[in-house]
């Protein structure tokens, strides 16, 4: 069976900065916003941006947009691609293993549904977001059955949540991507 | 950037019939079983298959097992393998576009957190399920943030959802899975 190949565009790794650390929280949001306005500008789908660190080192591991109109695959929000490039980055299914520094993912927006999940299995110790549910919902964006008690499922798990970092400045890209026309693809 | 490949075993292709239809519940999730089984059997990973039908004329779109372990990919779960194939089969992000007919995700066990959100996004429009949330549970496996509103939030979103199909073959396949000495990977 032909592989299932997920071509990614060179310029996320041009439009990120990897030599540096990156100390704080409204630091590590900045790369998520930024590969979020990217995205917009240059017509490539959702106004969602985000990136997994390494949590103590401030190390930017690896970075995702969404992807899923252009990809015709519904599965690649910004939050999956970042984690399953971190996985093969680290070449295994878990970023928690024991051998790895802790991780965390900072995503422009509210994970949905799907990525909160995939955020449990990621092994990810930590997650970080900046525009909240009702800003993408606000433009269009369904985020799916996610719940309060989706986050404590996953602070029960050991995954620290902190919500609404930068939240301003992340919900201006979602301006920005309605002041272009761009309509939510899966109202 | 190296794009993100999955390889894709070939017997994925091999062990189901493409060229009948299959008409009843019962017969699709024979499939999504047949994939579960021969997975563990051929040491892939988890014991999870599913595949994608068309509801109406029961042709099998796509099929596909859980590669978490061997593809260092966490997010590689059975029914978003399936998902991910159907989309390209139809060159589509969305399964539910107008010129297509309607579709439906049959799977091995009921789907976890990740899994319910990809559902809604896919566009399929009917969900069918074998094995029960217990049942993979019981063997150690953690489903996620799924509860009975997500269900809900589902059937309101328009998509049907049957669980339970030939429960205790799906579920014959997790014991197998744990009599041969399989781990689940995310416990």
């Amino acid at each position: 069976m032909r592989p299932l190949t997920i071509d990614l565009p060179a310029w996320l790794d041009e439009v990120v900065d990897r030599s540096r650390a990156y100390r704080s929280d409204e630091d590590r949001m900045g790369v998520a916003i930024d590969l979020s306005r990217e995205n917009v500008l240059r017509d490539m789908g959702g106004p969602f941006g985000a990136a997994v660190f390494e949590s103590e080192s401030g190390r930017l591991v690896s970075v995702g947009t969404n992807l899923v109109v252009r990809h015709h695959n519904s599965a690649l929000h910004a939050e999956m691609v970042a984690l399953m490039l971190a996985e093969r980055q680290v070449g295994s299914y878990t970023l928690a293993g024991t051998a790895l520094p802790r991780h965390e993912l900072v995503t422009s927006c509210d994970p949905c549904a799907m990525c909160l999940g995939a955020v449990l299995w990621s092994g990810v110790g930590r997650v970080v977001t900046g525009a909240m549910r009702e800003d993408a919902v606000a433009l269009g964006f369904d985020e799916g059955p996610v719940f309060a008690e989706s986050y404590r499922y996953l602070e029960r798990r050991g995954v620290a949540v902190v919500r609404g970092v930068s939240r301003e400045e992340s919900r201006g890209v979602l301006e920005l991507y309605r002041s272009r026309g761009g309509e939510p693809y899966n109202g």
